[in-house]
């Protein structure tokens, strides 16, 4: 389980995209000094290692009309559970992150919905998928910070 | 504030780009029977209304040797130092969501950390900002779900 | 659901019906310079529209023998009960308020009693009802505001 | 403090007045076969004994956009504090209720806010009460039973 | 259910007899410049109203080995189960007190050991009554005040 | 510290005595086919070895208006202030037990008030303590044991 | 169940073969100005009153790749279970210490684990033994202090 | 950072180690058809390398009157004071472990007492500490498992 080990251009290459994953490979050429065919085959190559394994957009969940997030902790009756509980919260689209945590609760999720009726629901299914015994909500008033840019800058930093 | 209205077309251009933001614009727009310069309008103008804020990568935190995920509850001495604890934690990246929450804590946060020891230089840097009264850890045992596209896919079809 | 539209008449309107029901309408007229008849119009149209749903005396229970409050938290066994078990709840006169409520409770409920010896046997009503999982109360010391017509004077200052 | 005594024509002009407070007093006397004279001396006394406080509207708070209700528990620094700072939670118009309490909290308050940012908003307020500790937030899902009048007519009858 | 009236003869005989149930009523009598005959027929009427219920040693439990004391909550299944659930405490003789009680427990008992071997015994006879579904235990390290003589006084006192 | 050895005989004198401490010498004498004088020069012997501490009444405390019966959990700033805080517990003849504590809090107390108004006074005055830092309150619904003679037997029937 | 007495020389043997096991006896006898034949009859007689139970290495994990130490709090269904579940917990050797205790939990445990998925591995063994009913897990981030000779010392010094 | 890496001969030379210390080497070099100046050297590499680091006795603390043992949760003022308070609790002999915690504590610890009133001083000592804020005890009944043996044995077998 040895790491893939990356080199400084890789971690250039990763900076850049990182910002702006549109960015052409010929600007990201030109601004490292090195061929456009060199940044294909490095940013191929860290697909292929599994390191970058896509991209997305950023969107405004606000002006979409989904403001609201909630945090559920969910207690399941036994442990042997998880698994079948994890895929029917996969087919939960509202859910989306699910953590098997430590502490007061088996798994904990976070939801997006359209506002407290949609919570509501949301929360609702979650309670009744087979081997949930309780879960426990709680609500965000401001997402004050959602931003995996600095992490990622700080770990090319850090390597 | 009233919300800015997606036809299906803006959906399908959206539905596309979420699934890979790298897709080339005469793709979508042959996709779309469409022309390119369309595809480059209609998203330049969810750019200009807001609601792409931008792109950013997925990448394999294990494989960077990222691996450990906790999410750390916050008390706050008095809420009026909400807005001055945020901008200290923002200076941390690996804290990587924050939230004003209600319930047990007044801040709630995710963050990611290379291992046990990382963690704690992290949360004692969290439980050392000026107005932070306690902290409370949960410790991921595995990321089970972590995944927007699902619902950003499901936002469209419900629009 | 556009809401309904209210204007300046029916704010003084309703600000002098919430501050005493039985004000005569043509009271209300004289105070604001229009017609008996549009005052009468007016609440029509606004019962009409669901915004007046009716009115209430303001009784003093300490006077008649029910001093005791308690707020009791229900724990059902499954949400999927939350309809049936609402239905139980709202057999028991002495439940004034229910909610469906998030974080540690399902249902969150205020009670009214004559004294400990009625309280505990409307917690044991509640604590019968099937699908209860189990209760949590905490008591009244003392009702310190229980008072609605700030917050309706206070919404249509700000309509 | 001997109670006053209700004899059964005041449970009867009561149980009509909880529900149409607007009942005028010739439909009661007709009903009750006495003279509008009698219900008028009777409702005079239950008014001057304090038994009748007042009347009010109700309202539809979904329709006048203030659909969000909470539960706040308040933490004293003291509870030489109380009176104090429930003068300043009376300051609140949108904090329709609070009681000092037994339990976890020394002060829980319901308060009715129009969304998320509003409730946000007024728990700062509470959060910024000199003498505050901390604050906890429950947030109500769905307000299922509101209704003192069936509390009220069971009153009359167990009387 | 009126108050039995006690007079101040009454409250002084009382007064005597709490500091020491074997104080003779002859020397009551000479203190209180009374009768030996209006002493025992106060007595008598007291104890016939159910003022008096009896009377009992106070003992010294650490020379007697019996120094370990613990509270200990019990949660039940559901309290449709609280009167069975008692009869089979009271059968323990090293439960002292139990009581019906609010909050986070169905019942709350005192107990009265040996020593830790002792205690997890009562403990575990309590977990094993049907109908008791968890207990929840809190571990007295010294008894600073078990005095009901300054109640009895002060009761007396501000009747 | 070793412990005062009981005989049979003491044994069966404690035994009449706990059920009823007037008692007199000569029936528990004929009882148990011994002097009067020797169960005086027992007794005597039991409270000047500290076994007995004296003895009390058992008063009807509902009868007595004082029926509501609280458990107050108290959190110290700091347990150097225990002695501190327990003699000014003690200056509270409404608090009749405390014990320091492991577990939640440093110490509990069991109070004794006339009802809900009293209890407030009591536990604001047990708030105000200088060193209490916080206080938790449990009711009790009903006392449904208060025996210690069950123990005491017990205990003489084990030694 | 009189204790075993230890004399000053015995506390002098243990006091040397505490900081080493491995001491031979020959050492101790020139260090105490005894016999090495006395020091062989005094261990093994402390051997066979049990005092010395046996001996063991200490020795460091973090070098065995066993670096992580977390805590599990068990909740059984029933603790007339508890004897089955410690012998279910005693055959996962990753379970060093094992207590039935006192408050929220029946049976607090100590685990030592490679990592977090390993840790994850060992938890879901314990939840998914017949009897228990939840688990909660507290992570070490630091062994700051795991030492008992200085309380085996301060035990020879006090006795 | 790389582990020291043990082979099979390590491994049975340890395992025979750790369940006797004190075994001469001329046995376990016997029973590995190895010389005794091998399984010397071999021992020496393996403590200077730092995986051994000591040897300890297993002493009956029951008999030594050290039967009490208590798990105390520490909460901190300030993380920032975790370094001090972790040095004023290693002045306590009586504190065998102490661990930098996740979760509801800062720091937990394991004592053992001579009894309840000593691990009263023991948790007064703890509260005593500068910058300690609060502590919480759960009291073992019963020390069920406390055996490293199994896991050392298991270590080696899957190394």
């Amino acid at each position: 389980m040895a790491k893939f080990r990356l080199d400084e251009t890789d971690h250039q290459i990763l900076n850049m995209l990182i910002d702006n994953t549109r960015t052409p490979f010929t600007d990201i050429a030109k601004k490292l000094n090195i061929s456009a065919g060199t940044v294909h085959v490095r940013v191929k190559k860290m697909e292929e290692a599994g390191i970058i394994l896509g991209s997305s957009l950023t969107l405004n969940y606000e002006k979409l009309g989904y403001a609201f997030i909630a945090y559920v902790g969910i207690f399941l009756q036994n442990t042997s559970q998880t698994k079948f509980v994890l895929e029917r919260i996969n087919e939960i689209p509202f859910v989306t992150v699910a953590h098997v945590t430590t502490g007061k609760f088996n798994v904990f999720c976070k939801i997006r919905a359209r506002d407290t009726q949609h919570a509501k629901e949301i929360i609702f299914k979650l309670d009744d998928i087979e081997g949930v015994y309780r879960t426990e909500t709680m609500i965000s008033l401001e997402e004050s910070i959602n931003d995996k840019k600095r992490l990622m800058h700080s770990i090319f930093e850090n390597l």
